[in-house]
């Protein structure tokens, strides 16, 4: 579910960690399901007063569903969104009506399937907007929802492992015990801390990222579906589109397609490749169409 | 008092630290009078100088009002003022005087009282949105004072603390009262920690999120009563009062009216409804209202 | 000098702190001349580097003078301006000469001499608004500087501590002295987390609310002098001065205000009885005037 | 080369913190050579990485360049251009060749310099605003620098402190000693402690006031010169200097001014004072030419 | 690859904090393979999740490619586009053409080459625009990076120290291996503070500077570059650049030129001598350029 490099990250977070452990002694001993209850248990019940259960639930499903994000190409999309736009200048909107099944964006796929049941412009725009903005709120709150678990966590780590001093210090008689309880009790500090530094704050980090991805990428979809419909001239869509397109990738954007003049037949191939099978990079697609 | 996610959250995390005690000790160890007094009573006293008393109170209520909030449904409010102007239109503003004691929200009822009291429409607007504007700086006073206390806690938790150090450095002969002492003086630490973070905390991050929804609603009742006065054309009122309303519920309410057009029968059905059974979901209003 | 709320705040938070080291101990293991030395003189030592000793007197000035005002009415003030304006408008401006000896505040009082003594508006309008932003200035300049007081103040209990404990490690042998030391260490850390909790951080937050009383206070009369001198009509006045009134004090104000149409009576009525007593609550003055 | 305030602040915060030193041990214990090596040596490496050692030397010559400021009155400085755009007027631009070495503020000095030399407007106001904006920069860039070093000097004493610790602990054998190695350890988290609350912290906060007073003190200067070389009426000159003065200040500076009218006398005994001596206070100042 | 204040403060900062060691104790003492993999590995790690591991790449890519620049004076980059500009007014585009290979920045190169092949000047500018946009974002990126791994170094060294302390405290029957134990504890929480501020933070300060300067000289290139296509008079190009030299040059820049007209002459030689050696200091450039 998360990309590759949050994978690799966590895997090598906790292999070095464990492996220092087990190194100079046993992992056992950092195994407490109490510690978890009062750290992870301590943490959701914050969070679920701060905000509540069904706000944990929408964030966490927002941000699975954006870490699938981070191989996008904003390219592709306006490739496919210009060839869409020649396709209904030639054949009229409905001729659009078999492609939605391969569309697998929600957003683009619900968008142009308003457009060819013949929603009114203005309707049709404001629907569109909405949803970009409905999307930005819920990726905010789960922002802020992982900015307060890397917060709460350390603050339950260091309830944990005050209520196990206290119950230690109790008994003092026995100097052995009280070893013992004081590295119980430093253990949901460990917890808090892997937890704050491990996974709350860099997912929310990474979420702020992807995001902006995520807003640009639906924005050039809005843009194409209403230049679409008000059959704006595609080179002027296409002027539109960029500016959601990051500078870098837009740069040499513009310098492939100064050289390229008959869009016609490019067109039919990338049509038929599309068909086929749609998550192309673009560097990739640029040459298949150019050389194919 | 509190929503059920709060509710919820508060049993949770009690739970949970009250459970991780008794598993590994007694309860009582950690009840302490003279610590709850030095860590809640210096927190009172830190923002009674910071505030007064009087605003403590202030905020303590507000907080407790906006909780009752988190289930409102905006969409049914709307239905409600555009069924009432279309009465006002059809009968005249004095047709809303038997309907006032109906209306269970304060804002919106002495706002239409104002009305069919036939206020100038300027001072009925200037008063409308003084109170808004009234509530919005009790509102943020609360959140102000809840952070302000979710920072005091933790200090007079220290401080606790660092007393009950002193005092039992004093006598450091005994090694056994000594570890008795620091376990003693460790549980107003504790119950700053937990204060802050179950307490303070978290509810200063609710309010601000209903705080928002609170304004959304008084503004959205303040275009509503302004609109009948006025006698604007209900789907312009409906358009202006859309604005207020979060973006996701807003599409689907447009989507859902596009479909309608016989208005009056579903006013008729519907005003019964009402004087029945005030607080339906949208979702099941819409139902009703069609298929009934 | 203090207000009402601060001082019952101050008084409770030292009863509680007190309360909790003599049930448990005795006071004077508290008391430590050396200790309130290293940290008020540290305090205040770097506030004098950072500010400057001329500037820490300027700011408790400010904020002693500034806590009288936290039961102000700014209505009652109103009232006042509008019937100064009603008589300069029957009498001419020289018929205030007499009264200003009964103004307790000095900005009203200095403003209105100036206008008396027939200065320019313009140059008037200017001084009045230069000494507005000159208190706002210094309101600006206390706040800072208390804040820096509450950043040092945990700082110096901490360099206090830091000294004791390298003295008291120095002689180890003893483990009897060396809990004393320990605990005498301690105590510049609890002088510093009091100091900065109980004194600098809630007073530099009630000054923050204080300045906005005040600078609308002053705001007030500014708009209550010019118009007077401009002879501008008292309704408008009366518009010009609610801006500076909190909202829901603006609503009643409106309320009560659509009522009354004879002026004149309520007028004279109410001179009476400022010459007699001023610091009247809004609330019992509306009823005098209109009842007595 | 510091002010009066800053200079009893050091001396009274090291008094303090010497004289709690030398009443419970001896102050020797507390010099450690190799303590301040690691604590100024890590601050001064930190801050050349930051910044640079170049950086640094701009840093504290700008510091020491401002600290001369705190005791300028900016309406001597007024009253001196309105002199020179007197004589000027008077007697054309060449009259101040002769007063420039006279003059103590470099600023001020090229200015008029470039002046009397016949520079161009234009090129003249674009040297002047570039000189100002030039030391704004060095100003903040040395607020930042001080800060930083607020911030690396207890992390740098801390690192010395867990490096006393990390040997210390290596012969725990001997309690003795392990009570004099931490005593040794905790030296460099005071020196950390104590640089960053009694100087960097303190100067970078006085900077930040001084930096607005030096910024008033040349866009004075600015309109002066501009002034002089375009000939603009004296009275419409002070006007614009005036925007740069404090308010308070301004206030009384309009007062006394509108009292006067004969300028030619008063400019004529300014002139003998001021060329035998400069620096008048304000308040001296107009008292002596009004009554001499 | 780094500049020289920052070489020698790194170089400095460890000397001194080996030297502390070595004076006191053995450097082996804090040499620990698994602390470093534990400290670093954590860091990377929590990066990677937080960003990706292709961004750490770019990021320290970017951070040495700026450090290069902090000997770069703009006006020597100014004088070679006026030299330019001259160039193609009198012999046209053409002539840079051989130009382009003694060009050391590529951005410089990249943007003369386009001009060369005569793009439209449109996408010209558009592409000149994008290619600083896109490095903004880069270092932007570094600069986040760089912070982030200042603030997880720290709490990886406390996770290690935590992890050794839970491990040390299971076997406190044998004191002399304790103490060894939290030494070796204490490893990680020092390896964290020094990568945090002798590395992270003060490179993340430094890049913020560099930044600005880069930013900078891009803008000025641009602005050259466009200006040579359109054939602006090298007078007003001169203006527009001198909007991103810093004010101090700024102003030394004006003074020298005023004083310079015949341009001809000193630009052959000032060809000749660039071909021969291109990174002349300003100040000797303007020397030799005069006596040569």
């Amino acid at each position: 579910m998360l990309d590759r490099s949050s994978s690799i990250g966590f895997i090598l977070g906790f292999a070095l960690i464990i492996g220092a452990i087990v190194t100079q002694g046993s992992l056992s001993t950092f195994m407490s399901f109490s510690s978890v209850l009062i750290v992870v248990g301590g943490v959701i019940a914050a969070t679920a007063i701060n905000y509540s259960f069904a706000k944990i639930k929408i964030s966490f499903d927002t941000t699975l569903s954006l870490m699938k994000l981070s191989s996008i190409d904003l390219r592709t999309d306006m490739e496919l969104l210009s060839m869409f736009a020649r396709r209904v200048r030639r054949n009229g909107i409905l001729v659009l009506d078999g492609d939605l099944k391969h569309l697998k964006d929600e957003y683009l796929k619900n968008g142009l399937q308003l457009a060819v049941d013949g929603f009114k412009e203005e309707t049709l725009e404001s629907i569109l907007k909405d949803e970009i903005q409905s999307r930005e709120k819920q990726v905010e709150l789960s922002i802020m929802l992982l900015n307060s678990m890397a917060n709460y966590a350390p603050a339950f780590g260091m309830i944990g492992t005050v209520v196990g001093m206290v119950l230690m210090l109790q008994n003092i008689s026995d100097p052995e015990s009280l070893g013992a309880g004081l590295s119980v009790a430093l253990i949901t500090t460990l917890y808090g801390s892997i937890l704050a530094n491990m996974f709350f704050g860099p997912l929310a980090g990474k979420l702020e990222y992807l995001s902006e991805l995520d807003r640009n990428r639906k924005e050039l979809f809005r843009i194409g579906i209403i230049s679409i419909v008000e059959g704006v001239n595609p080179r002027i869509m296409e002027k539109k589109m960029l500016i959601y397109v990051d500078p870098k990738s837009r740069a040499e954007y513009l310098k492939h397609h100064e050289e390229l003049s008959i869009l016609k037949k490019r067109d039919e191939k990338f049509y038929k490749l599309w068909i086929e099978q749609q998550d192309k990079e673009w560097e990739n697609l640029k040459e298949v169409l150019a050389t194919g």
